[in-house]
């Protein structure tokens, strides 16, 4: 089995390469959940549903997030109806928000209702929150401490970012599944997301960081930074404000004594040998993934570096 | 001010021709809520909704429900995750559940609500539940007892109906305003729509019979059975079912004690000499409104007619 760990658009394009380059392999995504929140009274889970429909091939090619070809219609009326429509909320997205909502509502808890959403679509990868708990990534700005959606979305990532908090982090729980899964993988990746609000929000929640320490597989990460930039989301201008360097070295410094290989793209090939000095072994290789078959051809450059990665974590725990 | 009681699309047409009719008179419906119920979490509120659409212009012209042009892509999305899409929810009307289902979550009566939906749409007519409260009518059948729209919709009418209840209705209290402008109306309307469960749900909310009886205007109502048939919805197969005559006459006699006049269709002409033989005024005109303009002419001759009914009720009273 191989699991991977994921926010939202980059992780989603890395965890399909892995589901089509292995399709007869168990894989099993473990997604950031702590981006969301409530709009319109509906519940909005952004990283587990672009994995989602990206997974069931329904992904806005161009976006990365939201359905191809998806239409907005309602929000169009919600507008009409007076309310500020700051948050793209699709036609046919919007089903899975009022079927989700509904379902939370009754008490059935967030990893089951992916699992219903995931079989209807047809997605065979199992899709896991991170945690069924609440865990909302808060953002402290000069204007205050704004949701995590309201500073990316709402205001553009326009505020300087002073610090960031896993509210309800700390007592959170792994969803069911999760743990077991990281003990049973082959092969752990950290998928090109951001380090800090998507994968770090997952190594938050009690549990799981121990149990990727102690877990047998090598453990390889994506760097979402290539050529000193995001390629997409908060990570580039987000790091800079919390005084990190804006490079793929700094994100294989993030994962620090939890990865054992670091992929990085092409363009960023003279970090190599800082990103070794740091005791993990790196590869440089064509890391951004326009088309379908750059994600296909990502996930079997990772494979195949990941065969040749020892455990050092592992060497350390023996 | 004039005060219409009514339903869903018969119901809604009068209203929309007295406020053609009348533009610069004080409007205010009074409309059925019995009918909401709960669809993916969502509250829906049929009736209201028809209310609001009509008056605001948007209303399909073919069906009497739902709005013009809108489309089924979030509906269709949702069968798509597995779920039955037997009630129709347009895109457009989705707008008004979602904002509904937000407001009453967070606390806000739904009388409120709806007045802020009239006026994002720009409609002048106060539009108000009957009661804040929640009042389900059930039907009985052989099938045992079921939700009105459960009924209505999903069984598409094919149970027999043994009775009806308005679960809820004696411990209900009229919405806010209603009571008020009964007492302040000049003429109040009995809208064409169905006696049993459109007006019967409006008029079992305590107080709300007692404030029609004690009102000084003329009491009209308009039958929405026209020649031995409802013009839409339930009301024929309903009254006959319940052992009721299918007729105008019959619509007449639920009101008895409670309208001065009652208006026909010209085919029921036949009919008046018996209506008035129950104490009540009697009119024959053309009353099925396939047009607008059909619209308010017969809201023009409901308002000349109701200047010639003497309120028998009130002479009673003094």
């Amino acid at each position: 089995m191989i699991v991977g760990l994921a926010g939202g658009v980059g992780g989603a394009k890395l965890l399909q390469g892995l589901a089509l380059a292995l399709p007869d392999v168990a894989l099993t995504a473990i997604v950031n959940t702590a981006d969301d929140f409530e709009l319109y009274g509906l519940h909005i889970s952004p990283d587990l549903d672009t994995v989602l429909y990206t997974l069931a091939g329904l992904a806005n090619p161009t976006t990365g997030w939201g359905i191809a070809g998806d239409t907005r219609v309602t929000l169009d009326a919600i507008a009409r109806l007076g309310r500020d429509p700051w948050f793209i909320l699709g036609d046919q997205d919007l089903a899975t928000h009022i079927l989700r909502s509904e379902r939370l509502k009754a008490g059935t808890p967030l990893s089951a209702i992916m699992a219903e959403f995931a079989s209807a679509l047809g997605v065979s990868t199992t899709i896991l929150p991170m945690t069924d708990d609440t865990v909302a990534t808060m953002v402290d700005t000069p204007a205050g401490r704004l949701e995590f959606q309201e500073y990316f979305v709402h205001r553009h990532q326009e505020d300087d970012v002073l610090g960031v908090e896993f509210v309800g982090g700390a007592d959170s729980s792994p969803a069911p599944g999760v743990l077991d899964a990281i003990a049973a993988a082959e092969l752990l990746v950290l998928c090109p997301s951001n380090p800090i609000v998507s994968i770090g929000p997952i190594l938050a929640v009690p549990g799981i960081r121990e149990a990727i320490e102690r877990a047998s597989a090598p453990v390889v990460a994506v760097s979402p930074i290539v050529g000193g930039k995001a390629l997409k989301g908060s990570a580039g201008k987000m790091m800079r404000e919390l005084g990190k360097e804006v490079s793929a070295r700094a994100v294989a410094g993030e994962y620090l004594r939890l990865i054992d290989g670091f992929v990085l793209d092409q363009v960023d090939a003279h970090l190599l040998q800082s990103v070794s000095s740091l005791g993990v072994r790196a590869l440089a290789t064509p890391a951004v993934m326009r088309t379908v078959d750059d994600r296909v051809a990502l996930a079997r450059t990772v494979l195949d570096f990941a065969r040749t990665v020892r455990t050092g974590r592992a060497l350390e725990v023996e």
